[in-house]
């Protein structure tokens, strides 16, 4: 059990690493073991069908299994070594490519908000260290302005159905000491604008061609009560996320989840178990919503100019 | 314990009749019965801050009480027993005026929508039978529109922190098999645009003289997505919600509720108790958001004709 559209991506190819570290798959036959590693990956893909990353990932392994398997002179055992090798550095890259996200998400931000800070944000969902390989990407940005001394407070919406919000976002940043307050989902629109909130940063789960961006149920809904207050809405997410194969979010499969995570919680009923539950995990959030920018390793783009940046 | 603006209303007044029907107050001076019932009502309305309508009948009961204690002739036994029975009427006009507003409300939002139904609707909260008399004021329009076979489905909010679309929608539609959708308020805005949700209809415990109203906390939120989709956004509720002697919504005293409704639910902790909360138990939806109108059981106006109309 995994979650995080990182995480998963990390998550999915170390699990892969274990299985070759393990000795798993052919030890004799360079195509062989190469056709292994596709298979494997190929039934990772299946396990979640809205996040981009892991198949971005995946789709960079193979290719880097490829060049390594035509690499003359290299036995099995080193290009299974090499695997290895390749799948732990993603690990650090991830935390790096956060922090360098962090970085450029706050200076943009601060570089918005009249008088540079502090600022006060709202966040959704979880995007720290409990969903990434560490440091986060919203929660990466929201990370780099406390340790600049810029953050006045963050609100975290609680992210029902799976309150994500509250089971980790909050705990996370109290952690850390940074000032938190959470909040009810329905609470966030009256939170910009009866509690100074003055950017929105959210992660996102795939980015497509044109920039738009489907993330955690909700973000829409997010997306236009900030246009509605004139407050920047910004997306933080690696390259990794992006799928410049796919035109539009409209054509991004979206999962739903089962009625039992809104009829139940813990053990105790909400509601009755054979009412019908209409229960969407992401949505998409159109393009011209997302005013801030897209918050990248690379930098802050516009969602329009996002694919040729990348 | 009670919720509901036209509930509470009526439960305060119908305590005090209970207790006039025992015996209590002074039995031998009318002005003395008239002043006991005056504090009662007094203490009452320190009950909760947001509602309306404990407020207005307060007002009426008083008026009716003043002119009853002044009629000659009239002893005070008789002046006891006129007050129960004005009190016992307002249970009978509550649910008369929730079917003039369900009338109302079904036939405007009928008008509104292209081949005159079925109609999709999404509401918020509970404003049915468990909120009022009996019948409901939104969801009294949602009941006028199954009956007249005009409704195709209502989405209802879970209604975060208190679970009231969960607990007490649901279960009060499915009884009345009533085609209902439950989701989580995230996906609101998601349902709108995937779902074909054609109006939203929600209650109110206030709503002042320019038209704003004050509601379930989420209110706000919903009529911004409503705009932004193009949808119509009607409020549902009894001329005695609507408060004259407030200018706006900004003056509106917005009660907030304890923490712990947002970290623990029926035993289970979603979030760490010390953890900082911001609980508004209603916001302030601002007039011109209120594109459909206001539905009372005198018709359907919009914000700004309101105060003169009633």
């Amino acid at each position: 059990q995994v979650r995080g559209a990182p995480a998963i991506a990390l998550l999915g190819c170390l699990s892969l690493a274990v299985e070759l570290a393990g000795g798993a798959g052919p030890r004799e036959d360079l195509g062989a073991l190469e056709e292994f590693v596709g298979q494997k990956l190929g039934f990772l893909l299946t396990a979640r069908p809205t996040a981009a990353n892991l198949g971005r990932e995946a789709e960079r392994l193979r290719a880097f299994v490829r060049q390594r398997a035509e690499t003359p002179g290299v036995s099995p055992q080193q290009l299974r070594e090499s695997i290895i090798e390749y799948i732990e550095g993603l690990l650090e890259k991830d935390r790096s490519d956060n922090r360098s996200i962090g970085a450029h998400g706050a200076s943009h931000i601060l570089g918005r908000v009249a008088g540079g800070g502090p600022v006060t944000l709202l966040t959704h969902c979880n995007t720290g260290t409990l969903a990434t390989a560490g440091y986060g990407t919203a929660l990466g940005v929201v990370r780099a302005l406390h340790e600049r001394g810029s953050l006045s407070r963050v609100f975290c919406t609680e992210t029902r159905p799976y309150n994500q919000g509250s089971r980790l976002s909050a705990l996370e940043l109290r952690h850390d000491g940074v000032p938190v307050t959470l909040i009810a989902d329905s609470a966030a629109a009256a939170a910009m604008r009866e509690r100074g909130v003055q950017a929105v940063v959210v992660g996102a789960d795939r980015v497509t061609a044109n920039g738009d961006v489907a993330n955690k149920i909700g973000t829409f809904q997010l997306a236009v009560a900030a246009r509605h207050m004139g407050i920047p809405f910004y997306v933080a997410a690696p390259s990794s996320t992006c799928d410049p194969a796919l035109a539009s979010g409209r054509l991004i499969p979206i999962e739903e989840r089962p009625g039992t995570e809104l009829t139940q919680l813990g053990g105790v009923q909400l509601a009755e178990p054979e009412v019908d539950v209409w229960n969407p995990a992401f949505d998409v959030t159109p393009h011209e919503l997302i005013t801030g920018g897209i918050i990248t390793e690379w930098g802050v783009f516009a969602p329009s100019e996002l694919s040729q940046a990348l």
